[in-house]
């Protein structure tokens, strides 16, 4: 435990020696050290605000309602867990079957979905115990994995084969040899999460069921990271991990509303689960933060109980359709080969084609990680288009498959997506 | 660690056979579990609502700025950040003697206070290293040692000498050679927390010199909660730790904007100290809950910014003083002694001399506990106040000192502190 922890946390006593730590993907490609007219398709969050009638609201709710300034109760506001369990509960097909919504016991309020997973691994994991992530794995799990004791254990999803110009969900394949392969005595968790960053895959129903069938085998905790679920585009099926046969009581999903309502600085996320799952997260929760901010969750309460009315979730699948499909057809033209995403807002795109000139001089930070990180620090400094790369999303030994992409979000307006793709399009001189 | 964090953790599998762990005074005294016609003087959150101003401004924030809605970088938005610079810096007298201001890398957001020593915790601690608390202590401090592979030690304050009906900061004393025996080569941390929750002591220079050598003899990082720096009543003076000599590059201070702003729920709170210091809880806390919601952020900012054209801070601490005075007033009629606090806003009250009657009945989440325990809850019972039994502030084996008393908070406006004196002035039936 002590030596992964200290892969991410620079020691005070080594900081005055340079520090030996990675610094992580998004310190490298924030803002402010890339040049100032980059277009920024990296860091997934919107370049819009959440919806004025939502906004509106919750000033009011601040101003007139003393309590959503004060401390919530620790599993969150009433109202927002009411509204949780008004909008989830449809959605999950154990729940419509026993003809039943979530109860209040079965959903906790957390500081984003970061710290609903943190909160989660802090309450399930004793030390040394392993949780497997399916690579490629949206980066903060891995500390979140060590940080608790435990030691993540890594299968691969194996890319499209060569020579496809555009691939799908199905095109990305998880071995359930390989899979079933990873559990020892020691696994505890094994988080699997859909509709995937960065892939944009999203798992099919009968993926699941082999994947639930071998996690009931061993017996272990899911975490199914559905943060995406609003995120699903032309009617593919989103299936939850917790409403396939006999994963109820052992899956906690994890939700966010900063996706949800395109406010990710509203840090408000939340799972749901059994009563016994949720109540050890919650009390984890509960010492990590002791509750999360309040005038938010009403937001989110807001958010949650006009949507109808307002077809929020509706139009903005429409638009985030619409918005995928500009950005994909630059790598259309370019002809790069890509997954189009049938679920989140990432475009995954083999950059295999594009040569970065050889005198091209990389910074420190970049050094020593996969090419996908020169490719991109490149991309920023001459084309002015910020992309992530995401071997970062792999384990030291699996980087290498990771290195040939480089990931898009499309979470921008389609002025910018095709702002951005005019300057993308440069890239025919590269290849 | 494994068996430590069981104690706070109702362990999944245990939850079915009734559960093991201890409930937390919050979950017992939670305003669900009392009458709902009690007054509350348990929780420390103010019944009233930050200022307009504030409120006022930040919501035009959110309207104007999109990106008051998004990510923050994870140190915190600039704009607080600066602000919470121009506030500090001239209540650090080493920076003052310096002739210079806070950086941006001496300061780090965090989610609340709460979060904010949670991840200093993390960042600085490697398992089995000791950390130092002054008993009373803020109950949070126990999971944020243990979760993160501490171990808690204890040293007690000393109460004041029997038959003192009103004590002050300085009739609460520390034993300094008890102290210096709690360290051992395992030693990292010390908790100081001034002024002080529940005792509302403000320690002298005096004191805090001579914890601070005996912290840098040992060379420790010492966490210097002042989260009630605003709450310093009488000119009584409140000295930073951090400032006195060979301690800056040792020290972590926390502060919190739900304290200051009587805005508990906006869960925003700081660290400040040197930058290996900050640097190491930084990268802890951006994967614990990746960065801090960022609305709430700017309504500090606007706070801080707007503090002294508002006379914010002075007429707040006005506003405390008399409402210490008033709920002070009625421990006088009912001649029960009381810690006069020196700063934050609760009262410790010596409750020795009442007889909760021998018939009385206790639900099983007292049972087993302090009398303190039995004393708070028979309070919201018949009384209908609620206050909080301190000897949760203690470990099992010192408990004994803090059964005697009860923690007040005064965090309320004066109509309802006379309404809960009234009620308390039936205390007198049962001494
Ligand atoms: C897969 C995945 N899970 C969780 C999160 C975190 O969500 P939140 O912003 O609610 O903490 C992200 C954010 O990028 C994500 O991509
Ligand atoms: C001594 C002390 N430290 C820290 C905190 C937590 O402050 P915050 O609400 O900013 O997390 C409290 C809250 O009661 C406290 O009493």
């Amino acid at each position: 435990m002590a030596t992964s922890r200290d892969a991410v946390i620079p020691q005070a006593d080594r900081m005055f020696e340079g520090g030996t730590h990675k610094l992580d993907v998004w310190s490298i490609f924030t803002p402010a050290n890339v040049p100032a007219d980059c277009i920024n398709l990296g860091q997934g969050f919107m370049n819009w605000a959440p919806p004025d009638w939502i906004r509106e609201a919750s000033h009011k709710s601040m101003d007139q309602d003393m309590m959503s300034n004060h401390y919530a109760h620790p599993r969150g506001r009433p109202r927002l867990i009411k509204a949780l369990s008004e909008h989830y509960s449809p959605s999950f097909e154990n729940l419509v079957a026993e003809g039943r919504k979530l109860q209040t016991d079965e959903i906790v309020v957390t500081a984003g979905a970061n710290c609903g997973t943190y909160a989660a691994m802090c309450a399930h994991l004793q030390p040394g115990d392993e949780v497997i992530c399916i690579e490629p794995f949206f980066d903060q799990y891995f500390a979140t994995i060590v940080f608790n004791g435990g030691t993540p254990v890594y299968v691969p999803l194996h890319p499209p084969k060569e020579g496809k110009q555009v691939s799908g969900s199905s095109d990305w394949t998880i071995d359930y040899d390989e899979f079933r392969a990873a559990f020892t005595p020691k696994t505890k968790a094994v988080i699997i999460n859909t509709p995937h960053n960065p892939v944009g895959k999203v798992f099919s129903r009968e993926e699941l069921t082999e994947l639930s069938k071998i996690c009931i085998e061993n017996d272990v905790l899911v975490i199914a990271d559905e943060v995406y679920d609003c995120m699903v585009y032309d009617d593919k099926e989103h299936v939850r991990i917790a409403s396939l046969p006999g994963m109820w009581e052992r899956t906690l999903t994890v939700g966010s509303g900063g996706k949800s309502f395109a406010a990710t600085g509203w840090r408000i996320g939340w799972l749901i689960g059994a009563p016994a799952l949720t109540a050890a997260t919650l009390a984890a929760h509960t010492k990590i933060v002791f509750c999360t901010n309040a005038p938010m969750q009403e937001a989110v309460a807001i958010g949650l109980e006009g949507a109808k009315e307002h077809k929020f979730f509706e139009t903005q699948l429409q638009e985030y359709t619409e918005r995928r499909d500009i950005l994909c057809s630059y790598f259309d033209k370019l002809e790069l080969p890509y997954t189009k995403p049938d679920g989140s807002y990432f475009v995954l795109v083999d950059m295999s084609k594009i040569k970065v000139p050889d005198d091209f001089v990389v910074p420190a930070t970049c050094k020593g990680r996969g090419k996908d990180f020169k490719l991109c620090w490149w991309m920023a400094q001459t084309l002015k288009v910020v992309a992530i790369p995401p071997s970062e999303f792999y384990c030291e030994d699996h980087a290498g498959i990771g290195e040939n992409f480089a990931r898009f979000a499309f979470c921008k307006d389609p002025e910018l997506l095709h702002a951005a793709g005019d300057r993308l399009l440069k890239l025919k001189e590269y290849m």
